[in-house]
């Protein structure tokens, strides 16, 4: 065995400068160049070198992570080092480039998308994400990346819960717990065919294009399968305090934040028989792993120096309470990727963090939408759904007075659904969840609702990916809101000028995971008793089961901000009569709400039905299997009234409840509505949409839909609110 | 003289291969390398390419840019490319690099912040960055870059209206009129010790790092002077319709949207009377300039087609309708820096419009604050008050309840004055500006408030970047908004949890150009005939002049949205009355108007004078000169009141006017005053800030501002709104 400390040090230091000099004899001054030309892949003849060869090469970052190699310890694989290297080819242009990253949980949903956002912001080749992940983040992701519709980005999901029984008998203390130790069985769990990935982990951002990374791998040696960057902390030099007892590994040891996997090289290895060994006899004097997989790497390449490849440490930038970065990115003048390791995560103490938070704030708040960018000269498989959608948008006349309709119907909002943590209720035969949408503008409507709700929700929200952010901040900034484990948030990201108000509503319908909902808009506030009187009412009414009907909440307004919520159906008579409290609309569009007939509603002791008439828009309970909203409908007007119009149409009883209640607060008028008040376009434009509804309607139910004619043609009030 | 057409097409192509032929007999495969080498400015000794030498070479590039100059017409000075060159060295780490800009106007300064944007977003060299503006688009970006403070940017601006008579001779038919012309005297116009410089037109986005384009420098031989991208259109062929004659160029001539300009040897080679010479003989058979300065750089570089050094086409990839750019960047893999040389602007025609638009958009909407980052090992002079304002924040004291406020009040905003066209109103001594501040939550006021102040306005809006856009969408969208030139709209970005409400009110006051200011907010309707009734009143009062005094108006308040606004003083007493209005915040917060003294309103004939009393805070109209708001007031709370307490200190009669009146509108509680109502700590950091205002206030006023104390120390009521 070699003597420990600078003698140690000194050798390699001399080895080091003999592979140098080695190489400066050998190869003069035309290594670069000679191996440029054998590099192209696509290149012209003699001196014109192919512009696949010459596309930023990485030496410099090379010789700088020689630089921060320059503890003893830490130099592993030198002789394998090609500092003196020629810039290694950058893939082709449409290379496929895959990518692996395991996730599990609403949080790390959240990371996966702002690091996805990074790398498709810089990159330029086709991609291959292979997700494993908890049934919770493929639920999110599987939907995100849908309606997405990135062009040239394939994803594929693999089950974690298939695989953890391969890495459940580890002890672990790293707060990542079980899915932190899945990257171990990659090289079984993903496709036998697939020989190449880049393994991240969902704290990284890019600042820079991924396939340079990719261009790494070039840099293998034949026995190489392992790329990455050493860890840029003291943590495995051990001693950091009393009984520190770090997992074995070369000098500061390597960081599994970023990897260059060879899968199939792994696999030749038998690496899954290599790590279980190692972490096996690890184990036998070490209670559990401290940092998950990257111990186990750690102490395997340990034994197989031989696997490793060290990356230059601009590709793995580490954010650490304690961390030596600065010693890489001061010299450098390009960082590849930001590495937030800390489970502070942003909060970490670090002297630069505000320039990396800037960066990362770069990439959580830029609008996704912008990522649909094709790749030019790259042929791939359109994402499905994309060229119908191409085509029905191309067909479009955009001098149409109603373009601005048409085009905001067609368009596919990114959805993210649960976009906080999430539990569903347990099961429950007669439960509703209460469903609305709503944008930033009526984000001080939650508390109140939540106070009056306590049943289950399902909101969807409209917003920016900054405003999602924001939002994000509010629900953690308030008690009453972050209590609230069964409140799904869904935001449907913004894009175009009209409020896609029937999109939202089926975004937030369709994932109402109670047998039953109540159909309400944010605006309004349920008596406190309702969510309680709501299901003894369906149990006793037989909602769904014997009958299919609607049920009917009465909806009233009060015009000021600050009111006393009447506690009982007789209080609210009370300040009704008044003149503190109107019938919704009362002023302004009786129409919509007459059907109800208030009058019966106020001595009513049981419920009754009513007959649907024309402009009818109550606020119901359904069960949740109810027809969708019609998504036609975008902007204001006529959203809710169409969906009464096909519940009236497939035959749903319409029944008044004769204790529910609710009450709607004042509010400026929303954008849209004055939009819609000063063009006569605009109203123009409805009318165009509400013929075709009919003519949709007549298709679906014939004659029946006749009914409905007279109410279709009529002119609605401009001043509707 | 040689025959035209293909004869001379056939002889242009011969002298091509024999070009490269030689070329390549020449220096066969070593002269990548070997210039390489030369190029290193700070490498390491042999074989180890220095970092420098090693990035991103452009050589890919300049061979697409020969494959676009397939015409043979549009091979000017192929015997001085370097398509067989070797990658030109990057600027070192830190080289301050020059960007040289012509801007005038609010549009064109827009323009401009999202081309710096996109600049500042790759860039990882400090920049200077020589703006030759007009008078508007100074004082924009002015206070734009002071406020900005980003690290390593300095800023000079050259006035472009002393510029104008040295182009002014030249008849121009190009949209861009007489600033574009103004490229051709930057050789003069800028600093004589300035020698290399980047020009760029304000439509121009960057997508990489513009040290790369700075390299390009190297390439030069040594007598070229101008790098410049071939023009991707038919243009200067001519013959594009029925007697179109362009200037006369090289083949399809080059686009001045990106120039690099050596200015050590334009200045060398008599560039002043070189330009003038040849721009004088071609106006004496053609009419006037079609594409302003670019005729004549053209015509100049056709005399002298050893000046121009050809750069790649991906430097300049331009979008107009009939572009052929797409032969560019479908074989390109990186674009450069995209060009919206049409004058639709993002309008253009282009099938693959959208991808660039997206490009384009993602600096739009990006927020600046995040680029006010740092660069890694580049000491640099810290822009001013930077080192102050950092000491500051770093003696904050996390763990202060008060942090986010002690924060927010250190926050320096962006500001951007004037962010659309603006003609400030004519000179007049009793002239009067409405000075307000809002958020996008408030937009909806904008209409109403132009209807019923039709006098000059200067509002503060608190927006992010994504939302100005959207802010200008709104107002581009409304007639009545569209209309109105004498409204001034400043934003102020956003950054921070809490508004800034005074920060706001000072920057819209500030930029007040009237004599006198009605300090209003936004959600008031002034009286119809208050903007003629305050410039009277103003004149028989001698205000400002005779008297200093703050004139009161009248604080009225309606709790309904649909509302008849009255006429006249009988009207408004006639609603009050009836109870369809109130005066301001009589339910909640009497005190807040009680000096006022409605009651003697009601009668009164003339103005009457009234006396502070604690929480006073009236609408008031007051000379432009009086003191600014207290900006440690953010958020919810105190903020017109410590400013009411100013004035009285400062001895401001407090008139009350007999027949002026506004009126509140109502609207949902802001976040900021639901917080409020919910936080203990919000409270006790008010109360905070009130002690350190009297603080203050003593310093300022001794014994005078004792009689402040007991309303400073009395506890706010929570209710207040």
């Amino acid at each position: 065995m070699l003597p420990r400390g600078r003698p140690r040090a000194m050798g390699a230091a001399a080895l080091l400068l003999l592979l140098l000099l080695f190489g400066f004899l050998l190869f003069g001054g035309d290594l670069g160049c000679e191996r440029r030309k054998q590099g192209g892949r696509a290149g012209a003849p003699g001196c014109f070198p192919g512009p696949l060869m010459l596309r930023v090469p990485p030496d410099g970052r090379l010789r700088r992570a020689a630089a921060l190699d320059g503890d003893p310890g830490a130099g592993p694989g030198d002789h394998n080092r090609s500092d003196c290297g020629p810039p290694p080819p950058r893939p082709s242009k449409c290379e496929l480039l895959h990518v692996a990253i395991v996730c599990a949980g609403h949080n790390s949903s959240r990371d996966v998308i702002t690091l996805v956002k990074s790398m498709l912001f810089y990159r330029k080749n086709p991609l291959h994400l292979h997700l494993v992940t908890d049934a919770v983040a493929r639920n999110i992701l599987e939907m995100l990346f849908h309606t997405w519709m990135v062009p040239a980005v394939h994803v594929s999901f693999y089950n974690a819960e298939e695989l953890k029984s391969q890495v459940s008998w580890i002890p672990n203390k790293h707060y990542s717990g079980l899915y932190g130790l899945m990257k171990l069985v990659l090289p079984s769990a993903l496709p036998a065919e697939l020989a190449h990935v880049i393994v991240l982990d969902t704290d990284v951002t890019f600042a820079s294009d991924i396939s340079e990374l990719w261009a790494l791998f070039a840099h293998f040696s034949d026995t190489q399968a392992i790329g990455l960057v050493e860890n840029q902390s003291d943590w495995y030099l051990g001693n950091l305090w009393k009984n520190h007892r770090p997992w074995p590994a070369l000098g500061r040891g390597f960081n599994t934040g970023v990897i260059l996997l060879r899968l199939d090289r792994l696999r030749q290895a038998g690496w899954e028989q290599m790590w279980r060994l190692t972490a096996r006899r690890e184990l036998l004097t070490l209670p559990a792993t401290s940092l998950a997989d990257q111990d186990i790497f750690n102490a395997v390449i340990k034994e197989h120096p031989g696997l490793v490849q060290p990356l230059p440490c601009v590709w793995n930038v580490q954010l650490s309470d304690h961390t030596l970065a600065e010693r890489c990115y001061s010299a450098a003048s390009d960082l590849k990727v930001i590495h937030w390791n800390s489970p502070k995560k942003l909060q970490v103490k670090n002297k630069h963090v505000e320039f990396f938070r800037n960066f990362y704030l770069t990439f959580l708040e830029y609008d996704g939408n912008l990522l649909r960018r094709e790749l030019f000269g790259c042929p791939s498989q359109p994402p499905p759904g994309a060229e119908q959608l191409q085509q029905a948008l191309a067909q479009l006349d955009e001098e149409d007075p109603c373009f601005e309709f048409r085009q905001q119907q067609l368009t596919v909002h990114r959805v993210h659904v649960t976009f906080l943590p999430h539990e569903p209720p347990p099961p429950r035969p007669h439960d509703v969840t209460l469903v609305a949408q709503l944008s930033m503008d009526r984000l001080q409507m939650l508390e109140a609702l939540c106070r009056h709700w306590p049943g289950p929700m399902s909101l969807a929200l409209y917003l920016t990916d900054a405003e999602a952010q924001q939002f994000l901040r509010f629900i953690e900034a308030s008690p009453v809101l972050a209590a609230r484990q069964d409140v799904a948030y869904h935001v449907v990201y913004r894009e175009g000028p009209l409020y896609p108000v029937n999109q939202l509503r089926n975004v937030a319908l369709a994932q109402a995971l109670t047998p039953y909902v109540f159909l309400s808009d944010i605006d309004f506030l349920p008596a406190y008793s309702l969510y309680d009187y709501l299901r003894a009412s369906i149990e006793q009414l037989g909602l769904g089961s014997q009958r299919k009907a609607a049920l009917v909440v009465p909806a009233f307004e009060t015009l000021h901000y600050r009111f006393s919520f009447p506690h009982s159906k007789v209080e609210l008579l009370a300040l009704l009569d008044v003149g503190a409290l109107y019938t919704f609309r009362y002023h302004e569009w009786p129409r919509g709400h007459a059907p109800t007939d208030y009058a019966r509603w106020r001595e009513a002791q049981a419920p009754y039905r009513v007959q649907w008439a024309a402009d009818y828009e109550p606020y119901v309970v359904v069960p949740r299997d109810c027809p969708r909203y019609d998504p036609r409908f975008v902007g204001f007007g006529w959203n809710k009234v169409a969906h009464i119009v096909e519940l009236d149409a497939q035959e749903y009883e319409l029944l008044v409840l004769p204790e529910a209640f609710t009450i709607h607060l004042p509010h400026a008028p929303s954008l849209d509505i004055s939009r819609f008040r000063s063009s006569p376009t605009y109203r123009d434009c409805l009318q165009a949409l509400k013929d075709e509804f009919h003519q949709d309607l007549s298709r679906h139910h014939g004659a029946a839909a006749l009914k409905y004619l007279p109410a279709l043609q009529q002119p609605q009030s401009p001043a509707r609110g």
